[in-house]
């Protein structure tokens, strides 16, 4: 594999654009948004349209931009990665060593997939997958009383949990009537506890998801789980299925209805395209609405392709979020879907982005002198701005924000209520905080004042569909990667989560043993939860 | 009023700390979380216990901190709030001049409340609610039919939303079988479509929740629920509750079964535990449940007049924010709770918090040469641990956490495996984070090497229950004033949010009229959502 992947700060553009940001473009000059430059600044990739006249950006500062991006072959990288290279690794160290494969998911469409194993293996996954709604559907698979399942409850932590709920909530005017679909993740007992209390067990079917089957959690819960199916009088291997590694502990037909496999050449927080999303999805909005999920997924694939810049859209999106992290030092980045149904998709990019890109090291193993991943967070608007908004418009902190809105809602159901819909409402509402938050506002009362240069991108769509999410999901995805490309860091592994496993590991052999011998382990438990330790 | 409020960088001890900020507390020592720190540093109030050993504090740093709260006059404002000063306002320009009596809502318990005039309001507005759902309980108050409601609907935004539904929520095991809330808050069409779909209108109640009978999302989801009922044969004068300001337009007993009342003296994002959140918590979990959770709110309250620092939990949770957000220079705070009840209670302190005290002038409109308010986000654990946690632990940027758990489960359900219950792997996860985060880890592998010194802070209870729901409510909103006490900000007012709705509004008339006169608002449209303008 090549290694001479660089750091950013040894890229000739990087000091260019120290230099820029010292004078970066000022959004609230007058004409700072002027009708050439809001019809300019918009970048297209299948259905979305990124409009970012609002960061403080001019054509320099693209240029330079457009250096960075190349002298760091962020494109030529992400080829690299959907055609199979050892991305995942960290040079000269015990490392995970793997390809990063999860674009293989959803490269079904071509006579030549960039990888072909790997979409060979998504196809056969697929297939599996088709067989199995069908006999659900012609009821050759359904409950000991030959009744049809109506609920799947989703058992799974992290990435097999955050991505596929936040899909199935977006897209919940496209699933069918007749079923539902739950999750348990956290090892709480009330969760698991709170989501079976009520529920049929009857006519319900659980996949337990974990690529490595050893996940504390999600054994836990399955546990839990079976005790409860078992308390109904039911028989869990004729309702439990398995998503999980081939060579995982879980692959075993004796315990399960049915298995599906998971590759280790797909991280869990971009597995919702794989089985881990594909079950779920697939059992409440049809195979062929998760089929077009993967449709548009892949369209965005290829169109990150593209060499140029401005008409590469979630390359332009990486290299604004470099921008406003290393060089207007921005720590945080706000993601505000106009879209109630888009009320967990933040925290799916919370994990994604979070997970990949809050690294310290390059992929030498050297430490880094620049700051990586911001903070994400979120919550839809225009709920938003009756919370947090008082501070991304006059707090002290300077907050970027990435806004996506739809043109049409999904139920079309509205009402014009003084002389414009629901809808108008929503989408001026966006385009008014974009705006407001670039322009600010004089006042002679200083608490009416508004800073503004306060930068945003919005992207837009039509309508919030099974193809347009999975189109806004790649999209963010090889935002991603993008930006672990130009940061030269591992956005593929998770070393900083073994910690705390292992100390909490420590600390429940304390509790079992009962014998505190631990000093350290001893006064935090009796200083805390567990009573007076001894 | 005083208006002797200071800056806090004129406060003496404000450049003492600076100075102590530049060698705080190494949390990598060796011994540096011995069992006398641990021990040591523990403080009360209430059912909770704040451990703070994992803080970048020794004993000189609380100090000067104690100096910092006494100087600004911390404990003396919070009083001077309760007892019905006008401490919403800014010295010499135009400001919403109001008193806070957030609290006044919850001192129904003592012969002697502090405001007595609003507490007798509070006890007033408690009464009708009280005859209100013993109406509903007796059946004096039902459908057209005569049948018992069993959904209550909330629609509300921001304050009339976010906490109720976060308590609602936490507090779900205490919750009546037989009845439901429901919550529609965004002005997008979808919340409310997708809320109403399935529901048996006949046997549901609305509550619409605005204090002045203004807001924008509110009004348009009423007409909308309002169109539902009606296309039911419903009549929504026999299913409309109103909880608005007496002299709101929405103070109108013909179109709504009854009215509560709300007062200018309390903030939307303080009134939860005003008749905002009473109606629904009431009508799920009781009145009698309610009432343990204003007692639970009243005690810290009370408790958080203590002048010692270190015995004043609220006021300690406050410093130690300050301690990290002006000292030690970080951005953000992650808030995570180990329970799963708690899965929204962040999202409300992010409004609580980001809103009051997302300011960058003082209370007399001068600029502040300090940072204000951090910006709030978290998850539950151990949800978290699989999404972001990486990022803490080894991403470039320091993040603070406060940590809040409980030794027992809501439902009491749960399971040994592997030698420990579920409850107890999720408390071991939580002190195995705050440690693991402090503490960090060498190794020869860089990639595995934790930085530490990463400050964390651990609230704890034994079980979240109405009463200990009030108190850790009242916990956040007493740390939240103090800090904007200490700040010389107002916390009360939120004039950020005004920008934004002018410029939708001008937006929305240029939508409505068709006619496009202004440049930039056609500018906009045209590139953005509306289609192509004129």
């Amino acid at each position: 594999m090549d290694n001479n992947f660089r750091n950013m700060d040894l890229l000739p553009a990087y000091d260019k654009l120290r230099q820029a940001a010292r004078h970066p473009y000022d959004l609230r000059m007058p004409e700072a948004l002027n009708p050439q430059r809001l019809a300019g600044y918009i970048a297209h990739a299948g259905s979305y349209r990124l409009l970012y006249a609002t960061q403080r950006v001019d054509d320099s500062t693209l240029e330079l931009l457009r250096e960075l991006a190349e002298q760091s072959g962020a494109v030529e990288q992400f080829k690299m990665m959907k055609r199979g290279a050892v991305m995942n690794r960290i040079e000269g160290f015990a490392s995970e060593n793997r390809r990063v494969l999860h674009t293989a998911s959803r490269d079904i469409f071509s006579a030549s997939p960039e990888n072909p194993e790997a979409a060979g293996q998504a196809q056969c996954e697929l297939d599996k997958l088709r067989n199995f709604l069908a006999d659900l559907e012609t009821g050759r698979l359904g409950n000991a009383r030959g009744e049809m399942f109506t609920n799947l409850v989703n058992i799974g932590i992290g990435g097999s949990d955050l991505g596929p709920r936040a899909v199935y909530l977006a897209l919940k005017p496209f699933s069918r009537p007749d079923r539902r679909v739950l999750f348990i993740s956290n090892v709480d007992p009330d969760d698991c506890v709170a989501v079976l209390k009520d529920l049929d067990l009857s006519r319900t079917l659980v996949a337990v998801v974990s690529k490595s089957g050893a996940t504390l959690e999600t054994l836990t819960n399955e546990a839990l789980a079976k005790k409860a199916f078992r308390g109904a009088g039911l028989d869990p291997a004729r309702h439990f299925l398995a998503v999980t590694g081939e060579n995982s502990p879980m692959n075993d037909p004796g315990r399960y209805l049915r298995s599906f496999y998971l590759f280790d050449y797909i991280c869990g927080r971009y597995s919702t395209s794989s089985l881990v999303g594909g079950l779920l999805l697939s059992f409440a909005i049809g195979f062929d609405n998760f089929q077009k999920f993967l449709e548009g997924a892949n369209r965005i694939d290829r169109a990150a392709e593209e060499p140029d810049l401005k008409r590469n859209l979630p390359l332009l999106l990486a290299m604004l979020g470099i921008w406003n992290r290393n060089f207007l030092n921005c720590e945080t980045l706000a993601i505000l879907p106009y879209s109630q149904a888009l009320s967990r998709f933040v925290a799916h990019l919370q994990q994604c982005d979070m997970e990949s890109n809050g690294k310290s090291i390059n992929r030498q193993g050297g430490a880094l002198a620049y700051h990586t991943g911001p903070v994400i967070w979120g919550e839809p608007g225009t709920n938003g701005q009756h919370s947090f908004y008082q501070a991304l418009h006059q707090g002290t902190a300077v907050v970027p924000c990435e806004f996506i809105g739809f043109r049409h809602s999904q139920y079309r159901e509205d009402l014009v209520v003084d002389r414009t819909s629901s809808q108008e409402k929503l989408v001026a509402n966006l385009l008014a905080q974009a705006v407001g938050l670039a322009t600010g506002a004089e006042s002679r009362n200083p608490n009416r004042r508004f800073p503004g240069n306060r930068p945003g991108s919005i992207l837009l769509a039509e309508r919030l569909t099974p193809e347009t999410m999975g189109e806004l999901l790649a999209i963010y995805e090889s935002k991603i990667a993008f930006q672990g490309f130009v940061w030269n860091i591992n956005s593929f592994d998770q070393e900083g989560v073994q910690l705390g496993k292992v100390l909490a590991d420590r600390l429940l052999g304390l509790v079992a043993d009962g014998s505190i011998a631990d000093p350290l382990g001893r006064a935090i438990l009796k200083s805390a939860a567990f009573g007076d330790g001894e």
